[in-house]
């Protein structure tokens, strides 16, 4: 949606960026003109993403190049690594997307302390290690940069299920606003995205059988009724980490067609029918006569 | 659950105090020593209640007294004749609890711009209203006055099928908000309580055909299993309208059995079995190994 | 930022929209290619606006066109015949944007009943009598519509001195997600933004004489330590009125450089100098040192 | 302000309850009749802390006894042996107040990796170890046990220059609520009190040299004018803990004279006089007179 050459002269390490979102919004970047570094802890992988997304770039006119470095969000002399390669080919940094992330399907009581160890280390280690890096890199240089978190709407709201991950993305979206207020000065801004459900082609949930699958499946409980677009989850992204959105910091948006708003109290009576609602009416009615009737 | 006596001396007007979860506060401030005016816009239903909770209160020690009077809270000059009567009978006013409401369960787009008013009247400019007169009645008297708002978790959240009264609420709760911040300084706290369910008996939702009925029972939506008590809800209002919440102001407590964490995304896979979650893990568990060994 | 022709063929009533924000945003919706009528309640203001924008736009290759109709939100009659006008000129209507307001900054102990209402009654009864009116349209003729509401910080935080400005808002706000909730079913979208200070040549702030004026002055307790520039917020509102973010609905999208991020416990600590902080990490090594020599 | 005996037959588990307000706590809880289990790092402390506790609990009728068991949240075995001596000594554990924590006001820039992690680790990593081992045994015992945490209010807004407990205090917060919703099912509660301040004789604040003391100081950012009295903080804590408050689950109650409503946009008019609020008034008539001349 953004104008051609919105990200021109821009370079953006994307955490995660091998696959899944993480992948579609980079390949959007880079049509808008971002350089980007795509890193997760698989080489093979980010290597192939590379190879895909420099082919794609190679049509376009205005394009912006990209870099792929392994690295393990939780190990502070790989994300300096990622940093310093970035920096050796592009020449600076001005934007991270924090989107590498973990998670266990399962009740609580049925994770050992090492298993929740391992999403928290991945999602809130990784992303305040990796934030604090590049903001001090900014500063130092005096660097506008920003930052933008993958979040997810559970950080607000909690849920159930997924315990580890719920803790770590509330941490995360905590240090989104907590940075945003005491960086502000040095022009850094931080902010999130909170998308609903963007399926990716492979994803875990194909893998159930019934009823599981049907289960997992949120469309009816989503007020617009279908799931999101990687695309429309990339304009978002995109527009958070141009210059366009440069008065907006500390700031997460929700992108879930209204999922979260089923947490209203009546909102479930979407399933009672026209023909019900004339009978409620009616009901209502009558009480209400009775009612004064008494009075 | 007070200590006896909590509210020896405190006089406290108490709006829509004639049913209800109204009734049910205004009897256990009564019992904890507070003098109650109750008032709604039925003369003789107040009436009956002020016999029936003095005639309760003449069996314990220590009880305060009932004073009713009638009170269209759309209406200035009937709330200031309330506080006139309260003033004269027991001495002083200490404590206000917007109680009143009003509410059409309905599609929005079946209501007239008359019958979306109607709600929000009651439960806004009533609300706005008298707690504008009490509280220029204490800044000019010098006390320290208290104000306890029944709100609902659907003023934070929104929901469906209730706007106007979602509407009248969120306004309300944020003037909680608004005037404990500039009022703090005058001594005057201002707090709300979002209750969730705590059905009356003879309320609207007994009036129902199935299916309607069960639609409408939250029981199995509610993480805790079951609705609320009425002295559940009255302990915590009367807390907040106490000294012993004297650091507390510009709060909202939500009493619920947790429903509105019903928001969470992944919280309705509480309907998985164990059987499942065995299934679920296996699942997982296979689908890592394949990933890793393409990997 | 948008691409050119990004609102082609849609039709958008702007409230408010004779001066300040409003303004700009319809020039920029213009811009992109939307038909825009804007109402307030003086003729000869609105007169005026759509001239200027008519001249402006006949320079633009691309650009929509603009009707002026006078409205007084709190008139239902009135709004019909804005919606009718607008159909009459345009074919349909797409949009809606609520950004009609008032305020009073004032100790809400000096407000009579009148007053209070005054700003309610143009801020939440506009907003949702303009909301039902529309939305009853879109309805009825199975149109995917969308309401964007010009909201504020202070309706989520509340605010002190504007309060009756706070309880609307807050009531506005509600009404977004509520709706966002119920309506998502015929895909109409509500989202609302909250600016922070994006002031308007000659408004009120520079009525003022010290020390007044400089206490109006947001720009030092802003992280950004600016205020908002009316492009940035044009930017934001067309984005959320396009159907680039057709998947965002229900949301309150924050502008404000950070300002609301002030209410961190510690965030003001920012006025500590760098030498403060060394002398600061001296007395606590030495505290430390001191409690385990104690321990 | 509770009911002599209101929390008989029940043993609490105290992270950090040798010093500061786990101790204030912990003696209250003692009083109405629990039984309480201090722990900390420190055995020398926690000893002393046990034997001042239970000398005072001689002196009063009703009240509950004390353990003293040394731990460090960040261990599960320490944890684990925390759970099985109060086992021993007091046949269950009943409920767990989560109130171990660190700090460090510093820039965030100004801090290492280990800095961070040092304080996410205690606070929040103990955090989730404590709540998960206590309620794994309460789930395989059948055993409706109650999770207290001590938050803030910054776990919701965020704050400069404290972000590692800030990161860690939001984690933990979302915890309370994911858990809250999934093991509300087993009649498990969790909530969380988010105090302002509450001082301590002898803490950091009183160790700095003006002018960082009186901006250490928040009385005057405070609606109500004044600091929190332990006794306050255990009030609301002991009602949380109690049965009483069984029907409240996944909130957080904060609990600090009205601080964080500091965010109110206006809400720093407070400073204008009374006068100056006359002068204000004049002018705004004035220019609504002139702009009514003009239109």
């Amino acid at each position: 949606m953004l104008r051609d050459g919105a990200l021109n002269g821009k370079t953006i390490i994307v955490t995660g960026g091998g696959t899944g979102l993480g992948k579609s919004i980079s390949r959007y970047l880079i049509q808008l003109g971002a350089n980007v570094t795509i890193c997760s802890r698989r080489q093979a992988v980010i290597d192939e993403t590379a190879r895909e997304l420099t082919e794609e770039a190679s049509q376009l006119t205005g394009a912006g190049q990209v870099l792929a470095v392994a690295c393990d969000v939780r190990n502070p002399e790989q994300i300096e690594n990622v940093m310093a390669e970035t920096i050796a080919r592009f020449g600076q940094i001005d934007g991270l997307l924090n989107n590498s992330a973990g998670n266990f399907i399962s009740p609580t009581e049925r994770l050992s302390y090492k298993a929740f160890d391992t999403i928290v280390d991945i999602v809130l280690r990784g992303t305040y290690y990796f934030t604090l890096a590049v903001g001090k890199y900014w500063i130092d240089n005096n660097i506008k940069g920003t930052v933008l978190n993958i979040s997810t709407t559970y950080a607000t709201t909690g849920s159930g299920y997924v315990v580890p991950s719920a803790v770590a993305k509330g941490g995360a979206l905590i240090m989104t606003k907590s940075l945003a207020a005491e960086w502000g000065k040095y022009g850094i801004r931080l902010n999130a995205i909170a998308p609903g459900p963007f399926p990716t082609k492979g994803a875990w949930d194909r893998l159930f059988p019934e009823p599981l699958a049907s289960m997992m499946d949120p469309t009816s409980r989503i007020p617009l009724k279908r799931v999101g677009e990687h695309g429309e989850l990339a304009n978002l992204a995109a527009f958070l980490l141009s210059d366009y959105s440069g008065y907006i910091t500390g700031e997460s948006i929700t992108i879930d067609g209204g999922e979260v708003l089923a947490a209203g109290e009546f909102s479930h009576l979407e399933k009672v029918t026209n023909d019900q609602w004339d009978m409620i009416e009616q009901t209502i009615k009558q009480a209400n006569k009775a009612s004064k009737g008494q009075a």
